[in-house]
């Protein structure tokens, strides 16, 4: 069994099926030893599972899973799209966008959920470059949505 | 002629002018084979054509064809870019903001109106990895932006 | 000394100290010759120097400070990635994000205040592809965030 695959079930942690392109685009491209991964949503069972805004009906522990299930998503499409979690060489950059009220400013601890979820799996490879911004709103009305940027090898 | 050139022509689709750096930044950026383009904004005759928010002013309809011109912007680009569409390998990833209230989700219905250019312009090499948000304003009230990576050979 | 080193010399310009990783993402990741960068706020100090909105309490003018506070950071970082800043090949692009109302349409004016930095520093190889938008709020509740790309030699 993969190393990372063998972490993952040390974790207690279950890889999602990765998202499916509902249009003319795509999970993730392959472009050299970087992946372009499309932004994912925090989806249960292929369902929006946080919805509504931070600073509004959602918490910040709230935030904080749904980050975490985007980060669940990602971790999905980089196996999918490298056969393996062991080919990741790095997670390059994650931007983060926050469903938010105006006078919402905790997107980092929000954030938080998702970095730290690559680095539960993946260790030192998992620490990446990252930008955490907010959003009046995004698709589906979740609360997060997250893209990235990896590099197999 | 350039077999992308020639279905555009079958299409009827022409080209815009490739919009101008107006500052100390410029419309694209080659790097290896990378190309990194600025975002572009829904412009006809080099003015905005789709001016307002979604889920305000503009309909979704309107935002389709706010997201086709910045697709257009793209295409101008990358060709002044590469020399020729035929050069483009893969259109790499997307990420399309779209100027909403903070109660629309139907940014994936918008922004398809980009994607769909990509493939009905260059196939299968124009399926992309793509994020899609909304922001609260864009340059010049604009309905849409987006930004593109390609990769060119 | 550093060609660049004596330009920001001759320029006054003093980089701050790169801000340091607060959590499991760190503040910039090289993958081949290209190096992303978290997102840079506008920090003096390190603490945030130009906080609110554009449209509501902040000036155009504190966005252009704030803009080019970012990029200092950005500046500050590469260094910190290259070991010299005459090894930045090309600033490749630049994602800013500017806090605002959602009436607010003059995110370029903001953003030259970091895109005019970049080529005043760097001269032709500063120039870049860009990215300008609004958020609704940005950690810290600063005005400004800017991530960028940049490749090396």
């Amino acid at each position: 069994m993969s190393v990372v695959e063998q972490r993952l079930k040390d974790l207690g942690i279950e890889l999602p099926v990765p998202a499916a392109a509902v249009a003319n685009y795509v999970p993730f491209v392959v472009t050299g030893n970087l992946v372009f991964i499309s932004g994912q949503l925090p989806l249960e069972n292929g369902k929006p599972a946080v919805v509504g805004k931070l600073g509004d009906s959602v918490s910040i522990e709230d935030g904080v899973r749904a980050a975490r299930l985007c980060g669940l998503g990602l971790l999905a499409q980089i196996k999918a799209a490298a056969g393996s979690l062991d080919r990741v060489k790095r997670v390059v950059r994650l931007t983060a966008f926050v469903a938010s009220t105006p006078d919402f400013t905790d997107q980092p601890k929000v954030v938080n959920g998702c970095s730290d979820l690559m680095v539960e799996v993946l260790g030192d490879a998992g620490r990446h470059a990252r930008v955490a911004v907010s959003a009046p709103s995004l698709p589906l009305n979740v609360a997060c949505e997250i893209e990235g940027v990896f590099e197999i090898g």
